[in-house]
């Protein structure tokens, strides 16, 4: 194994213009201060969060009782991390005094052994690290951790990287090998993820050893699980008759080769196994990643970047079983898919794995949220007919408008961390090369090895195909060329650029200085199929232009959306209308409509009219109002 | 409010030769038996039924506990209700000792005060008729009643009647709207039909009031189930999200004008709401009928009469969502749609009553057993993908086999009664005529008001177009004209017969005198297409021929059905190969096949090669193993 990439810090960067450059600022200025509120109960009407209370309640500082999810900490955590990411960029003193409260309070509600976590303590702390399966502890103190790690990264400030080491070293303590240790790992996995960070900072194998340790124990024979819910004396719970596959133990992980359970932490397991390869030379368990990536893209992802089937577990289900109107695609599986995609590209650089970045986080992250960033969806399927989400119980897990909160409010505040993190999935440094994975506009201060390089994007992208790269530094470049891509012209400083394509990215020698670097990616809208064996694509397609995927909208076409037929070959027309400074689409096409009210007839009993069907980019539905979308609409012949 | 007509008695006829000869013969000599060794749990490795055995606990004659589910009790009414019909058409002393020893079990089961059911009794006879919206006692009562009626007019043996008579007068003491009367109604109708057959049989005008009493009472504000629940100090358990709608109480049921909630709960209201509006010459309530059988029939039914789109309540969702892979389309919904339709052509002679009976009989009901009646389907899908019945949790109540027990038993014995009583839904009379609403092959002798009719029926029907009818008697005569039908011939011993052509019946008048009529119906396979507003059959054809619906499956035509294509013009033709005697049917067309492994690409990657298309009767499926199947075929243009 080549000695791996690293991610750069957000610190190192800063975006600015084009697509991100305005959410970021939003994020600084709205969503974290918005979610901050919510945290603490301060916006009416809207689910209640309880977060911030409950953590109150286990310092002693407040009387109640605990209100939320086991796993409602983690909410804090992710907080917090995306206000580091914030503050790393721009001084924001409102922000770090919020986030230092978040702090104090986190110092005030540990326990004096170290432990923290609010559902036990406000419940009952004997009962502890008594159910891993169900009570995500140890994601909990994965996600605080995070959090931890990057705020101490962000302001230098060790308070809160002292209280979460505390509880870390308790942990490490607990769990392990040793006879006397807690041979258990976490029903819900993130803290391998953290432990790596926290192994990154202080280079103390313990953490590394531990994270390991989560990853290798996972699946072995006899389950912990099993074991576990027989002392607590309950009927192993089959968790939607996925058994333990929906928490990725049914078998030990390398042995695993099919993406299974529940999706955000299949993903957030990958993520994790991805890390410890990374870090111990493990190229067996890396391989055993390269798979489950091959299979969740090459078999179970949606168009948009979605992965989770169906929403009984919020989980996958099988091979080229991707129904659009009961799709779960959480948005925190499309986070998740990023993080697991960066990693990936950490060790092995390929376009596909950027190409499934891309797909996520123009598709569905984007569309996890409106445009005021203030309301946020939890499930984004690909087909929508409000009616069928009111009156058909199977769909109403579909949400056709964004909700100011959710009751399980992961997604919102984990949009805020990866988004506020982008630089460390744009771009990754190696010995003598930095490489572009994705093409976010802003400037970035960075190391490869020993060599620094100087980057500056500038870019609509993915709104436009035009990227302008300034370069300076003695390494090589990699520039990643997607996948979508058909024709592009690359050419430094004016002239045509000597370049080597290999495995989906342009590598250009260094050394650079002040060069410029002209990538002009033909952007075109053209339709997607999905592969024959999607049952539920059968007749259809999809319009895509660059990443963007797009869908037709009750908005701009009325309703009954599955009547729309979309010509095989007429032009798909770019028009001068946009939406959030995205272009918009049409093509000619035809709406049918039923000739009269027999339910069942001998003969095609519908009216064709001709019908200009318009498209918007997917990442931007329903932000019109509620109504029907479809991303895939049926072909006519002509 | 014409005088309404009858239906005839199952004693009236002898059912003989054709499709019916043969599956009422192995109703009472495979499908009773096997069912009676089921119910006293005489058949190992299947779902336990322990019917019998809670009876016999109820009676002190077994120590135990009650086991099963509340509605236990009414597996044994349909058995013995089946029992009885077949015991009308032909003597069978093994069982009818069968039936002796459940009446004498029913007798034994019987409270002091009346009181008849073994849930209550076995657990605590205190909360007796406390929870009747959950609880099916009045449910079980009525089907020991239909049975105790049946048995009756079968043998002549009094003893079953006194039972459930005294246990009735109990039940139209307990409920009514006197002071200190329950003003309850049952949360599964059922009982409404057994009043008016107590009715009928007795005339005493107290069981009719009642049966007006629980439909009339039903829906009304304040909700009695939102108080009951209220008493039983619950949450008000709003099943699937449908509230009230799921027990058709959200209003009066004269207001409802959609087919909402349990599919079988709904059916059978509206048959109790039919029957009592035909013996109370209601006009109101009749059209409430009308209305609702329009619904169910034009927005919410399956092609193969199945009704009831999700699994989730096993309920309706909303007008012409009939998704067929998710279908529930229970196999009781379709006997109970056949109840409902016979009862409307009491009241209305129209041709598409007797059209909802045949696609819900030739096609759900007939589906609902395998071809030795030892086993049975509860969910009839009109797609079928065993891995995704497997590994999608929300296609998990859909089974790609028929099971020889249920846990949930109320489809089998249900498919007993209708069909061993088939004569009641085939022909009905009135004051001076006599309708045949279904080709049933058999002799029928019965009464048109004062005037004997005889019939004699010959036909090998549905298999068949050809149907020959001997009558004699003064009344005039009414043939069915089924929907589907394109070209008939109708002579009259040999030369073309006189006859008026009114909403789908043909009118012979009377007298005749071993008349020999020969109808043939024109059978030709056609392509049946779905509205346009079902959303789940775009682009897809089914195919039909006479009043069965046929389907493609596995065992003929390979695996990914959905990639067959059943091009729009090529001739259907019917093959010389038979299944159970019904003809099976080829056309030309195609199969595509992925073209490589990628999930999604800008090109259509597909090959298509020729294929032969194979359909067989769907109410065949699944006898030659476990497969895909699919009624709709997706169409080419060529």
């Amino acid at each position: 194994m080549n000695r791996p990439a690293e991610m750069i810090s957000p610190a190192s960067a800063r975006i600015q213009g084009g697509v991100f450059g305005p959410i970021l600022e939003g994020i600084r200025k709205t969503m974290l201060p918005y979610q901050w509120k919510v945290l603490n109960d301060e916006i009416p009407g809207i689910e209640k969060s309880h977060c911030i209370e409950n953590f109150r309640i286990a310092a002693g500082i407040s009387q109640g009782e605990f209100y939320g999810y086991v796993f409602q900490d983690s909410d804090l955590g992710k907080w917090l991390e995306a206000a580091a990411y914030c503050l790393m960029a721009h001084p924001d003193p409102e922000l770090e005094a919020e986030a230092d409260a978040a702090v104090e309070l986190l110092a005030a509600a540990q326990q004096p052994d170290g432990y923290l976590n609010t559902y036990f303590t406000c419940t009952d702390l004997t009962k502890r690290f008594t159910n891993l399966r169900d009570c995500h502890e140890l994601y909990c103190a994965g996600h605080l951790l995070e959090g931890a790690v990057a705020y101490y990264e962000a302001t230098g400030k060790s308070r809160v990287l002292e209280v979460l080491r505390r509880y870390i070293d308790y942990i490490a303590d607990f769990f392990g090998p040793g006879e006397g240790q807690c041979h258990g790992y976490p029903g819900h996995p993130e803290i391998e993820l953290a432990l790596c960070r926290l192994y990154d900072l202080t280079r103390e194998e313990k953490y590394l050893r531990l994270a390991k340790y989560f990853i290798d124990e996972r699946g072995k024979q006899p389950s912990y699980y099993e074991e576990e819910q027989r002392k607590l004396s309950r009927e192993f719970f089959a968790n939607g008759a996925y058994g333990l596959k929906y928490f990725q133990s049914h078998l030990p992980v390398r042995r695993q080769t099919k993406m299974e359970g529940h999706a955000v932490r299949a993903l957030y397991l990958a993520s994790g196994m991805a890390d410890v390869a990374l870090r111990t030379e493990d190229e067996a368990l890396f391989r055993a990643c390269k798979t489950l990536f091959d299979n969740v893209t090459r078999q179970r992802m949606y168009l948009t970047g979605g992965v989770g089937s169906t929403y009984i577990g919020e989980a996958f289900t099988f091979d080229y079983d991707l129904p659009g109107d009961r799709a779960y695609a959480e948005t925190c599986a499309s986070v998740a898919l990023v993080f697991f995609a960066a990693r990936m590209l950490q060790g092995d650089l390929r376009g596909k794995y950027a190409d499934a970045m891309e797909a996520a986080l123009y598709n569905t992250c984007l569309a996890g949220m409106s445009m005021d960033m203030k309301r946020y969806f939890y499930v984004n399927p690909l087909t929508v007919f409000p009616e069928a989400d009111e009156k058909d119980p199977g769909k109403q897990h579909v949400a056709p408008e964004r909700k100011p909160w959710l009751a399980c409010a992961c997604c919102p505040p984990n949009l805020g961390r990866l988004l506020s993190s982008l630089p460390r999935y744009a771009v990754s440094v190696s010995e003598n090369l930095a490489a572009v994975h994705l093409y976010v506009s802003g400037t970035y201060r960075i190391r490869a090895g020993e060599r620094p390089v100087s980057l500056r994007i500038d870019t609509d992208y993915p709104r436009s195909g035009e990227i302008a790269i300034t370069v300076s530094g003695e390494a090589d470049l990699a520039l990643h060329l997607p996948e979508w891509v058909h024709r592009y012209t690359l050419k430094k400083n004016g002239k045509p650029a000597e370049y080597r394509e290999k495995d989906g990215y342009l590598y250009l020698s260094g050394p650079f200085s002040e060069d410029c670097l002209q990538m002009e990616l033909e952007l075109t809208p053209e339709r997607v199929y999905a592969n024959a064996r999607v049952r539920d694509c059968a007749m259809q397609a999809a319009v895509r232009m660059g990443p963007v995927v797009y869908c037709a909208e009750e908005a701009d076409n009325g309703d009954s959306l599955h009547l729309l037929r979309l010509p095989e070959k007429v032009p798909l027309r770019v028009i001068p209308e946009k939406l959030n400074g995205f272009s918009l689409l049409e093509a000619p096409g035809w709406r049918l409509e039923a000739a009269d009210d027999r339910l069942y007839s001998t003969e095609h009993s519908v009216r064709r009219k001709a019908a200009v069907i318009r498209f918007i980019p997917y990442c931007l539905w329903a932000n019109r109002g509620k109504g029907e979308m479809r991303v895939f609409l049926y072909e006519s012949g002509e």
